[in-house]
């Protein structure tokens, strides 16, 4: 079969005449991808990685480089393994990608996101992808998408469950009031999340003019640009001087940080989303003066995914087939996916990429 | 009347002839303070102030220095205003000594310890405190202690409701683990509250030999060298790989901050309720991989003090009357008191002083 394989830095491939995957397990489901979204972790390890493509054999999969490439993708079911109910040949899915060991406290507890073997997704620490023709995956992580939902979207759901996780985290409540720092795809998947849950006055704060565009796009109730004025002072003028409940860091830098803090009302919460490079400097009294409180936020779990289509499924979740701004055949990827987000970055949010040309025609 | 005033930096005094102060609203209680806790604040405000303690007027009180200090005091009803109910003349009680305005957000919530105003307490911001003969409080400061404790215990009240407040802001719950950095008064504190809400395990990790061995006087489960060996491997090794459940930061410096966040399960809250001097390194990692919480804990309110009373009169709240490591006469409180603390560190816990020379007869 046909897939796209990460080899190392800077070294993608198309590849044929792989070997196909087949049902191992009852309750393994074989799929078709059709359509897979590009995100950070891509271009992180296109550009600077292997990091979490592992050299060595990963302790959950037993692959090393190459691997198959694409964990957000959706998809069409092809076969079902005897002890799989509830999902049929032909149905539109999408994929839950988080690889765990099932065994370990946290995995027990459901928080498989933070499964002591992890960071481990399909389409980057092996067993396949959503960049390949076909590919095998537990039923438990196989999620069917609304029947008038166009599949391209089904691709949207992983970076929503990103967003949406962090956002049930928080605890987010109807009538509260957020902030989100960084207004790239994480970001404006965090506001979508938080309009479908019910906020009352989500602001975004970032410099980037096309960025504050795309965000005012998705009706965000304030965009402020952070370069221009005192981002904080400024929240404050629109909720009130105590601040907002809840603020999303989508951005990761030690500005962020601190308005992430300081913007916080008296037992606010501060979600970090972003996957930060290096440490930065924390004035505790930040926290503590105010009681507010500090969380951090990883991947997902299948009870995002769900949440995520349901949202979609009743009407709440609204505009996020906006956040597709390109669609290219896999064969294209390079210049048309990696390297346009690297150098025209601020005019996409979500590309996606297919293994499929009849979706293309 | 006599009271110790703080005029600024090392200049404390006892006054005589100070202008005895009367109720004046019909929810005040007059009181005769009895025994009065010396703080790491006071020694703060001696030491290195006016900090706490207002150079201009302070708006919840209009006062400046000098002010009348001690916020931790056991006292005697005097005489209680026309409208106050369930206090009587002759009573045993402790003040809950956090000033407010009850009019801001916050004091509307309940969140009277962080009142736009503060903070402020009675002993370091006017209106009298606990090292005068008299001091006016409102009756719903004011707190009856059970009938057959010694009445020095409830000035140990305050020091126990820093504590229950930051145990509680926590979540702590029966049979978690905790770790507890720093045993220091507050940390004492923390590992008596810990074992009152059923803590299962509590570590505590002390760099200071004498500190150690108090903390072993208060039954803590185990009492770890940081000095000596890695307290975060040691903490795993006694409750396994995982980590505890929370910890409370009681020292506040750059290993306690560090140790505070990976020392914990996945989900745990790393509560700080120490005071920093100044900014810190942070690595935003050690919470999101993990999804672990930064919270941070400031003074208390009623309930806290309510809940302190209610586990000493239960029996919860264990072996706190050994906190007490010497009482002074108040005109002995700078060489018996301040000096003893600053010089002889380790060997106290809490200094008790007293305005009233009968109850050191
Ligand atoms: N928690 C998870 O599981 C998870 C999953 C996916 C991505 N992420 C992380 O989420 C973060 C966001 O991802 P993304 O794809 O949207 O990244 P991105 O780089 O496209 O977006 C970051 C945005 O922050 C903006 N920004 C820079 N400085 C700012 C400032 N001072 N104030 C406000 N905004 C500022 C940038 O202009 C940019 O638009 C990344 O760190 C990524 O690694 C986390
Ligand atoms: N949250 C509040 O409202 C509140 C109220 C009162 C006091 N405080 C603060 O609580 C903190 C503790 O107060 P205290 O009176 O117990 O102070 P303290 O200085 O007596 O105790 C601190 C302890 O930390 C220990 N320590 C130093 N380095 C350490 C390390 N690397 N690991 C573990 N322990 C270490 C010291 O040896 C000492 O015993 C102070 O910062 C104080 O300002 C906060
Ligand atoms: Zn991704
Ligand atoms: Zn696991
Ligand atoms: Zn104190
Ligand atoms: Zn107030």
């Amino acid at each position: 079969m046909k897939a796209l394989r990460y080899h190392g830095n800077r070294d993608v491939r198309i590849e044929t005449g792989l070997p196909e995957p087949v049902i191992k397990l009852p309750t393994d489901v074989l799929l078709a991808p059709k359509w897979c979204g590009i995100c950070g972790s891509d271009l992180h390890e296109f550009l600077g990685g292997p990091s979490t493509c592992p050299v060595h054999p990963h302790p959950l999969t037993s692959e090393a480089i190459p691997v198959i490439l694409g964990h957000e993708f959706s998809a069409v079911v092809l076969e079902v393994g005897p002890e799989v109910s509830g999902l049929k040949v032909g149905d539109k899915v999408c994929v839950e990608s988080t690889q765990r060991c099932r065994k370990c406290a946290n995995c027990l507890a459901g928080r498989t996101n933070c499964c002591i073997y992890g960071p481990a997704f399909y389409g980057l620490t092996g067993l396949g992808g959503g960049l390949a023709e076909k590919v095998v995956v537990p039923a438990e992580q196989v999620f069917k998408l609304p029947d008038d939902l166009p599949i391209e979207y089904g691709a949207l759901v992983e970076p929503l469950s990103v967003a949406w996780h962090a956002v049930e985290l928080s605890g987010i409540k109807p009538g509260m009031t957020a902030l989100v720092l960084g207004s790239g795809p994480i970001g404006i998947a965090t506001i979508l999340c938080l309009q479908a849950k019910g906020a009352k006055t989500v602001i975004v704060s970032e410099p980037a003019l096309a960025r504050r565009k795309q965000a005012e796009e998705f009706a965000v109730d304030y965009a402020i640009d952070p370069s221009k004025e005192d981002a904080v002072a400024r929240v404050k003028e629109i909720v009130g001087i105590e601040g907002v409940d809840r603020t999303y860091d989508c951005s990761g830098v030690q500005a962020t940080f601190k308005a992430s803090l300081t913007a916080l009302a008296v037992g606010g919460i501060a979600m970090n989303i972003a996957l930060w490079e290096k440490p930065t400097q924390y004035d505790p009294a930040d926290v503590m003066m105010r009681e507010r409180i500090i969380m951090g936020s990883v991947g997902y779990t299948g009870k995002d995914f769900a949440a995520v289509i349901d949202a979609i499924a009743t009407g709440k979740m609204k505009n996020f087939g906006k956040m597709i701004t390109a669609r290219v055949p896999v064969e294209d990827i390079i210049e048309g996916g990696f390297n346009e987000l690297i150098n025209n970055k601020d005019k996409h949010i979500k590309i996606i990429a297919t293994v499929a040309p009849e979706l293309l025609a």
